[in-house]
């Protein structure tokens, strides 16, 4: 028994060192063998080992440079120097996010280039679980038509949805485009699609994408807001996506900003959403004005920017309740940087300056610089190349468990 | 250059590699080297090589058990099994908790025994800094007294205090217990006592003890929050506490939970601590009875006992404000665990049944059990706990680095 622990101790660390290895090599784009000894703290010798492992599976390549054209001969003695790089062919990866128009699909390769982006609108906003598998299968499938390749040849797809899910599980138990709740998502779309599925929340995906691509590079700890039909939120904590314990985190949206207030959607009271979501400023503009369209946030806030007095109040009372929910992330986590990111961050009301000015006054004094906030507005192919790096992660971590420890 | 900075990570390595193991064997009491090699991974001979420079240094020490004395010789055969453990002699360290009206100190060995316990009275609540340091030394010179050593034979004091803390740099931007602001009060107390001093939030500390001694051990996430005259919160994520950038985060009793809500004692409007602190609910009961003590929480609590309706309507808004305070908490985080802990948890009524069950209703609702909530009423003598074990962990990481390599 002690023996078996050990021996899988060891896999583990194994796995784990070819991760890093390539987590560096990712990082420095080409990167030669003792470069990466010196970032990954292992001996050359162990670097040797790894990387043969990881030439041999195909993730990665050699490239050696061209000796420049006016170099002298002398400059060249010796082996040129060898640098590693990721072997985009490796794999093909997509990556989904569902909206509530429309299904974005983004594949990459596995160096992380864009290889083909593809939307289809969506039949409904809310469907039955088979339907729902289907209609991720059928837009992935025409990405993969597109791209001149046959869905078969995806090694992973990665799934960014609005609900609460249980990533580890591929768990949804509940999101506002199933009508089931409590669904084993993964297992049902284990059944229509040929390669492994990841399905994360789409604000924590967001925050893989800023920490990646974004305004989040280089930072470890951060918190990302999503502004979109609701109010989402991703935590990144020492460089990973912090969770929860049931997947059931981050749920700025629901955190409740009034004792008995407003009614949610979600069935509670107070929630943040209540005061700051579309429906929620279309259901105050409807009781001040019986014609004012349920569904055209766009109508209220052209009302509100022409100087119509009850459309102003609307609005600016959501920015203060905005303001005040921030202000409690600031209280809470301290983050060195907050990112607002979201699609509809063309209606400036949640992060005017005037926001910003409350929720610096509402958040802990010190004198120490509060944190940076940084507004980022992006489509939903930002959300689905989240989905898609989140995918590349998982499939890097299933490939480097199966290389040979011989290779 | 890089030749300078692989060093660096090779002796931070070193250091990693040794705390590691003091902590496996700070973890197992007694533990075989073979032991500490399937704990942590390292290679037998590398725990050798590591085991011997803390024998060295004096930090560990051999035990050999004795053979049992009906144990047959054939059973004795070859070396005896050499055990380690920590060697309590290695060190002194004090924590101290500094309350309104006490300062207690407890002095641990290296092993985590109880060497003295000592309470003092404070002479005032707030002090200016020179002030409050002169009474730290003598509280501390006090405890050391009775255990008939001196102040220099102390290797590291853990300071736990009320306020926003940098526990990085030892900075005080704001205490109850002092009237400075911006205090470098590590610096302070450099200058008047004979070892290093180590300050942090007391909270933090007392997420610390829970972690180490008490309700979260073996949990590697959760969240403390503390009741005192304040309200208080310590986050431990992945087994280490969470402090934010600044230094600042966890001030839960600050988050608001009203929009321009009632007056805090922070200056700012709307602080779960203006509805659910002492001084909040007497000056709602001063409203109604001017006779009412504005000290006196506990005989608006035995009023409320007695079925004042007045003073019940008071202590119930305070458990519903509370209860929205805790679900906000579970709506961000998803803790596995929460902890309320404190002194003043005779006065049930932030923890009383309705109260938890106010706290579920304003939950994220997914099919999946809620966070486990657990009181731990303790005294201020715990919280110096949490102080000393913080002193013990900085202390153990200052004289690693400080063991020869040829040891």
């Amino acid at each position: 028994m002690a023996q078996i622990e050990k021996s899988n101790h060891n896999s583990d660390q194994r796995e784990a060192g070819r991760l890093q290895v390539l987590d560096v090599i990712r990082a420095a784009g080409t990167i030669a063998r003792i470069d990466i000894a010196k970032e990954t703290g292992f001996s050359p010798a162990t670097v040797t080992v790894i990387t043969s492992q990881l030439l041999e599976s195909g993730l990665i390549e050699e490239i050696t440079p061209e000796p420049a054209a006016d170099a002298k001969p002398s400059t060249r003695r010796g082996r040129p120097r060898v640098s590693l790089r990721l072997r985009g062919a490796a794999h093909l990866i997509a990556g989904i996010k569902v909206a509530h128009n429309s299904v974005s699909v983004l594949i990459l390769d596995f160096e992380g280039s864009e290889v083909v982006s593809h939307d289809m609108p969506m039949p409904e906003p809310r469907m039955a679980t088979p339907y729902f598998c289907e209609t991720l299968k059928r837009a992935v499938s025409q990405a993969c038509a597109k791209g001149g390749f046959a869905l078969s040849d995806l090694s992973g797809i990665g799934v960014a949805m609005a609900g609460l899910v249980d990533a580890k599980r591929n768990f949804v138990y509940w999101s506002s485009s199933l009508t089931d709740r409590n669904v084993n998502l993964g297992a049902h779309l284990d059944r229509v699609l040929p390669c492994p599925v990841f399905i994360d929340n789409d604000a924590n995906l967001v925050a893989k994408a800023e920490h990646l691509f974004g305004e989040g590079r280089k930072v470890d700890d951060f918190i990302v807001v999503t502004i979109e039909h609701g109010v989402g939120m991703g935590i990144v904590i020492g460089g990973e996506i912090y969770r929860g314990e049931r997947g059931c985190g981050a749920e700025f949206g629901h955190t409740k900003v009034h004792l008995d207030g407003a009614l949610c959607q979600c069935g509670q009271r107070g929630c943040l959403e209540a005061y700051v979501g579309n429906y929620a400023l279309l259901r105050e503009a409807n009781i001040m004005d019986r014609e004012m369209p349920l569904a055209d946030i766009g109508m209220l806030f052209k009302r509100a920017e022409a100087g119509d007095a009850m459309a102003r109040s609307i609005f600016e009372r959501a920015g203060r309740m905005f303001a005040m929910g921030l202000a409690n992330i600031i209280n809470i986590f301290d983050p060195k940087l907050i990112v607002l990111a979201g699609e509809q961050l063309s209606f400036d009301y949640l992060y005017a300056d005037a926001v910003l000015e409350a929720m610096h006054q509402s958040s802990i004094q010190v004198d120490a610089p509060l944190p940076e906030v940084r507004v980022h507005a992006w489509g939903d192919q930002m959300w689905a190349k989240g989905a898609a790096a989140y995918a590349i992660e998982k499939v890097s971590a299933l490939t480097v468990r199966e290389v040979p420890v011989d290779a």
